[in-house]
């Protein structure tokens, strides 16, 4: 099964390029240096990008005609959306051509009554979102490359985010998709309905692919009420076990629309940017950032009670509650601007979950692990507690060579996964598999399951051209 | 591909029994009439039950023997949960062995951190709603047969249900699947987890699969908090064009829990039985159920002055809220006692769907093409609205045999199917497709499309065991 520019003989590039070109509105198939390298990667900076070409589509025809090509002439494809994606999904390192959606960017309904927009899957994140406010309504689904991400590429991912607690993951927020499948097929999900028992509902499938079945040509995004008077808490913590019991208190007596976790470490480093403000002085082991709808001033109250108790109980240190929209962006600020922060320190990402319940028995285990093995790597951890996902991430020492850094944090993916495993947890929670983490596939999927998935790969994309080399190996 | 009894050559029906027989514990295989009768059939009413047997497995390990066996033996194996199925997905009419839940029926493990029920597919709705209950919890998918029909059989039809504008169908609810797929492996799927970007999500595909790709042996349902101070109004309508702009109004004002409606004549049906009160004295065309969680006064208050507006409007002739639980459940009792009220006229029943903003023009439209065609027939609407969702019944007449009433009604099928399709509905939003809608699968799915859920099948049931004949011909 040929996957990749390598093995198609007897056809130069230049002949697959002209052909290409043909396909798309002029001056739509890139080549230069520049937008090989810009279009060939993601976030992730461990593989090369090296694709032929660029090819940009602006209708779902043209992206028909692309994808029947790739069959005739054996072409490995690659989706290319925000490229903000963290494990290499969107990453062509081997000669593919790839196709971006940058110019099928265009809302092109939205209905109020049914609280739906009609995307096409160039649209950015920011976008959609902003476009909801606009008319008092609200797309919950937001993490910290919402500015430049793609819905495309969310659904691709199944992407996640800070408020997954209440909202739920990407997949929820899809009421219908139009996709070109691996063979070239149009299809029509779902047709946008809340209800529809009638077999099997494809559209999951799809959702989560990375693109190694099909492309998503068009999405109708279901849209929720607007938020009432957002508010935000941090509290400190005094170590990480008290972190869930907090979690327990505000949760039977709160809707919470986000319970975020970060380590002081992670803070200090964004108090170090010094254009954050500092919610208090009192230095803690561990912070959380919860949020609920203010709505009554009984809700605040409450909040206010539950803080209290988690005092009074030993759990908290300090706290404070926004009362203001300003404070509130200020306080989602200590979390949000982690993820940039560190990015300058190359750091080493882990995207791992386990159910809530076995949150501080995994998360003791696995800091061990790195504590023993690394002790002079700075261990910085973040993330969705609430919904039993954590980053973690390992800083690169000052000194030490970036290809040595990455070999020795390998060496400890192999004990954390373990132990996911051991837990029943995820290798991946929300950055999807792609290219970096697929050797480590079978800690969180069973043998016979992958089976199943590549057996369903082939139904979709019997000639294995739609982004081959992620999530399995070619 | 063998797919029944009559194709299974050289085995006697007496040697496959007493094979069986060896899969499970003594006496749990069954073979008298009554038995044949009862677990061949769901509540539908067109076929005549003709199992071979009926085998009750008490473990993952005997479900994996007799799938295993009845590849090795080519024979039709079909799932039973509590039967209460409309669309004879469960129905074995071919000399199949019905393959029933009955004895695995335990929550095996509940979390109150998770919020989470570990259920064997036998458990019925109620016991899980019974149990979330004692524990502070609720588990919000509920319908008329929640009270026998089991955990398993919602699953497998993704069931609805009264609650959905708010809560979503099961699908949203399932944590995690433990499945023996046609080919007898068992799958653990998803391990409960929230977030987990690992591949393809195969548990969606089995929710709402009608056991056509495996069993559910084991599901991890979530749980939610309890709903506060749950309040109820119903609504008489001046006329149908009147519910929308209703929904509208309370919708953009409420977090409704659930939005339903039901015709004069749904309504007069109920009030025929004597022992239900009646919420008002203004005859009204149709009738709205809405309900809400009266958390304060405030919302109360809103709640009844979005009724005065609807008044106001000439959208609302009356209306009445719930003062007290007994109210609550008194009001609920217009709505949920249809169904079997009506059950005792051999009702027609169309089970179908289109987006909240083309209910309207689809309604009237059915309506229309029914009125012409059968102007003797009793036509009864109800359903919920609030997602699209439009039951609609129709009763026989005293004097006229019942073969020749669904023939008719056969007739209607063909142009309420046309008009469905014509508005991108769903020709079964939530009962499934079984073996009643399966010629008709093209109205709401394009051949493509059933080319590949055909394909998906293959993957998982080559040999065709598994419920053949439902959502396709075998």
């Amino acid at each position: 099964m040929p996957m990749n520019r390598s093995r198609v003989d007897s056809m130069t590039d230049r002949v697959l390029i002209d052909e290409l070109q043909t396909l798309v509105d002029p001056g739509k198939v890139l080549t230069d240096a520049g937008s090989l390298e810009t279009y060939g990667k993601d976030w992730t900076k461990q593989f090369t990008p090296a694709p032929l070409a660029i090819v940009f589509p602006k209708t779902t025809e043209q992206v028909q005609a692309i994808v029947r090509w790739a069959n005739e002439r054996l072409v490995a494809l690659v989706p290319s959306g925000g490229r903000t994606g963290l494990s290499a999904a969107a990453v062509a390192a081997n000669g593919e051509v790839v196709v971006s959606f940058d110019y099928m960017n265009q809302v092109l309904d939205l209905n109020l009554t049914d609280r739906t927009a009609v995307c096409q899957p160039g649209v950015i994140t920011r976008q959609l979102q902003a476009l909801a406010e606009e008319s008092g309504l609200y797309y919950p689904v937001d993490f910290a490359s919402s500015g430049s991400s793609q819905i495309g590429g969310n659904i691709g991912t199944n992407a996640g985010g800070i408020k997954v607690i209440r909202y739920g993951m990407t997949r929820n927020w899809v009421a219908g998709l139009k996709v070109v499948t691996g063979k070239g097929d149009l299809l029509e999900l779902n047709k946008d309905l809340i209800k529809n028992a009638t077999g099997y509902d494809l559209r999951q499938l799809f959702i989560g692919a990375e693109g190694t079945l099909g492309f998503v040509v068009e999405a109708t995004m279901r849209l929720d009420r607007a938020p009432k008077n957002l508010t935000a808490m941090v509290l400190g913590t005094s170590d990480f076990n008290s972190i869930m019991p907090v979690l327990h208190a505000f949760h039977g007596k709160l809707d919470l629309t986000a319970f975020e976790f970060f380590s002081d470490k992670s803070f200090a480093r964004v108090m170090a940017r010094g254009d954050v403000p500092s919610p208090f002085d009192t230095p803690c082991p561990f912070y959380v950032l919860l949020e609920f709808e203010a709505t009554t001033d009984d809700l605040a109250d409450q909040a206010l009670a539950t803080f209290e108790h988690c005092v009074e109980q030993g759990w908290v240190l300090d706290g404070v509650m926004s009362q203001s929209e300003q404070q509130l962006r200020n306080l989602w600020k200590l979390r949000e601007y982690i993820s940039e922060t560190i990015s300058h320190f190359t750091p080493y990402k882990n995207d791992i979950s386990v159910t809530v319940s076995k949150v501080p028995e995994f998360l003791a285990e696995i800091d061990a692990i790195v504590a023993e093995h690394y002790p002079d790597f700075e261990v910085l951890w973040y993330g969705h507690i609430g919904d039993g996902n954590l980053h973690l991430n390992i800083l690169k020492p000052e000194g030490l060579d970036k290809n040595e850094f990455f070999v020795k944090c390998a060496r400890v993916n192999k004990w954390v996964f373990e132990t996911v495993e051991k837990y029943n947890g995820s290798i991946s929670a929300e950055h999807g598999v792609g290219m970096t983490k697929r050797d480590y596939l079978t800690y969180s999927r069973s043998p016979i399951e992958i089976e199943y998935m590549k057996a369903l790969k082939a139904v979709f994309d019997p000639n294995g051209i739609m982004n081959p080399g992620k999530i399995f190996a070619v």
